[in-house]
């Protein structure tokens, strides 16, 4: 049985349509909100008045209503009676001036640009608040999975004090492929762009600087903690190879990009990077281009969400969502709740995985131990596959829970050592 | 590490306490709530008035301010300046009549109270509205997860055709206990109500009553559809027995029990009932007290919601989430979204198991199959495990597609065969 999606819900009277939308972007997801609207036309509130693109003839569509106007000029929207404005464009510049105008403009504004909001959320909250005007920007985080309404409202009454999350589809799939696949990190990237999965550039997912603006938006929805984006430590899922995945296993665990930000006395440890994952945990079972949060409250234990955290569609669910709330709701009056600024750390205090690549010689066992044991660092296991090279000899010892920092700097020291054929490769192991 | 919880995020100012709370029940959620008021005092803007409940004096506590009131007459809270009473009384007597009372006089609802909910939530949310006041019913569900806030705001911009979850942390303690020890279900339900997670009269519980009720919200909310409780079948868990997970693990699945709605042309396809579920479903991995919903969306797909589903710190917090979102917002003023009727079956059109418990004779598979294929069913597999007595033999058949209501004509025609010991036993196989 599949589910008929022509089901006509409100086959008498439409609402009448109190709100005028510009879109701003007709990429991907801009596209998908204009379907969307159009799809649910009938039961929806909106009119949508404006498309704006650079070049805007070759985005023109015939499934749109007529009455919709195309331009290439930012200023059409800015001056029209459209009531809210859809930011898609992404990036930095314009974007954040043309938001800006926007909510001077007296136009409520709803955006999907994760980089705008958590480098000049704070601000542009403010400015909306003072306008009185809504900036919805429920699209930034996990894409249709809506985690910024329910951490903003759903689980307000809880004081929760730690987020971890897979917030990245990209990295998330090559992880999952070189597991399951036993595909090399350089195959499984190219697996994922041709899968349209991964961009040209892939820089921002693996290096952790898309999941680290979707921590910063986070942070501050659940945890009240303002945080700048450069203040959280980003470390590349690169590194990981198929062997770590087997090393893993052994462990009970899998590998996956973990963003996670705690609230600890006066500190906010935050991270986004590889790290070991539990099998029991939800977090380990994410496959895919799938994304899930899971928050920690004081009072209601773990919460978890889970669902399609990019494209199209799911995007655009949340970007339309965001569109029904403004319709609903007056914006906000008393929810001023400050966020209030932390010390920021990446230093967890955690058990950690570290894979040695050595040529074998007798003493290098004692030698690591040696500098371990200085830095009070102590051994869990040591683990060394059978049938590996003498010459490029890969082993991994797990550690006992200590701090990062202190790791690191062991770590280097051990790095120093002639019988090692690579930088060690160090993650931490979720608990 | 650990969280520490102490931290005051708030030093500095405290919000003017804007809106006075009435207390209606003051058991396990109550007593929770007014902890959880008290240990955030500092940065919410509640005020606890009045503490109602029967024979007040044996509940009266000393960390609870001096200046809340204890009573046993409603009409105290009724005729105070309180503007919100959370109810938590439950049963639809005298909660009803109470809560119609606080909306007529003026004052805004927060409720936990499933039955009422379900059973009266259309006419008393049209008398909220009418009078311009919120009725929360965000504790009704699923305890701390906030799947009603969830549905009904994060995934609006969706159009929602189906909700699938296990909504009744008894019945999945109980079948997780079978599961994992082996005990019969006499055995799990007496460990169950030992350890506090079903009460002496589990009726509400086993029957599906209380999942039912909240599948009637979740279908209000999320699927926008109309229905009364009483026109949803539901099945007891109480057939289920260890040898059901013996066979169910060899088809790669679990048992668990499935509350789910479904939109499907012009019906609502609805159920409560235990039911095999593959383990690759996140429904599969529900273990303990816990809840989880899976909605499906046309555009956004299907999105996971997990976590604490009852006891009283996590249905607190979806309370005062509820108190919240009345101090943050106003009532919705264009959110009369008309919920519609539809025609309710609960004939799904999926895989089956049956379980048949039989002396042993030859021609009992003829018999069997003879009856299935003169109703137009196809079987899928024959499963017997080794070393059963003759004379009480258990097997199974897994039916390919086809109605449940074609299911249970076949094997009541079946239950006539004089070599049955036992009422065949059926349940459906998610898909």
């Amino acid at each position: 049985m599949t589910a008929t999606l022509k089901v006509a819900r409100f086959p008498e009277s439409s609402p009448p349509k109190a709100c005028k939308v510009a879109l701003l972007g007709f990429g991907t997801v801009g596209s998908s909100v204009a379907r969307l609207l159009s799809a649910r036309d009938h039961e929806l509130p909106f009119q949508l008045t404006h498309v704006y693109n650079r070049d805007v003839a070759r985005k023109r569509v015939d499934w749109v209503a007529e009455d919709v106007q195309w331009t290439e000029d930012f200023d059409d929207l800015l001056n029209s009676d459209a009531g809210v404005l859809v930011e898609l464009v992404g990036g930095l510049q314009p974007a954040y001036e043309w938001v800006k105008k926007a909510l001077l403009a007296g136009k409520a504004v709803v955006t999907a640009n994760k980089q705008l909001i958590a480098h000049h959320g704070t601000e542009l909250l403010a400015l909306a608040r003072e306008k009185d005007l809504h900036l919805g920007f429920g699209a930034c985080v996990a894409g249709g999975v809506p985690v910024i309404a329910a951490l903003q409202d759903g689980l307000a009454g809880d004081r929760l004090y730690k987020v971890r999350g897979i917030l990245n589809g990209t990295c998330n799939y090559i992880l999952t492929r070189i597991e399951q696949s036993g595909a090399s990190f350089a195959d499984a990237l190219l697996e994922a762009q041709k899968a349209g999965f991964a961009e040209a550039d892939p820089t921002d997912d693996l290096e952790g600087y898309d999941a680290r603006a979707k921590l910063v938006i986070l942070s501050r929805v659940g945890l009240n903690a303002e945080v700048r984006p450069e203040e959280v430590a980003c470390r590349s899922i690169a590194g990981v190879a198929q062997i770590d995945f087997e090393y893993a296993h052994q462990l009970g665990c899998t590998i996956r990009q973990i963003s996670r930000a705690e609230l600890h006395d006066d500190r906010l440890y935050a991270s986004v990077e590889p790290a070991l994952v539990p099998q029991t945990e939800p977090l380990a079972r994410v496959a895919g281009s799938q994304n899930l949060l899971v928050s920690t409250g004081e009072f209601g234990g773990e919460t978890v969400f889970a669902g399609f955290g990019a494209g199209g569609n799911p995007t655009a669910v949340a970007v339309v969502s965001d569109l029904l709330h403004i319709a609903r709701h007056k914006p906000r009056e008393n929810d001023a709740a400050p966020s209030a600024r932390y010390k920021v750390s990446s230093d967890f205090e955690t058990p950690h995985y570290v894979r040695f690549v050595i040529q074998d010689k007798p003493g290098i066992i004692a030698a690591i131990a040696g500098v371990l044991s200085r830095n009070g660092i102590n051994i869990d296991s040591v683990l060394q596959k059978p049938g590996c090279s003498k010459s490029e000899l890969p082993f991994v010892m797990t550690l006992e829970s200590c701090s990062s920092a202190k790791v690191s700097q062991a770590v280097t020291e051990i790095g120093r050592f002639d019988f090692l054929k690579s930088t060690p490769f160090v993650m931490p192991i979720l608990r």
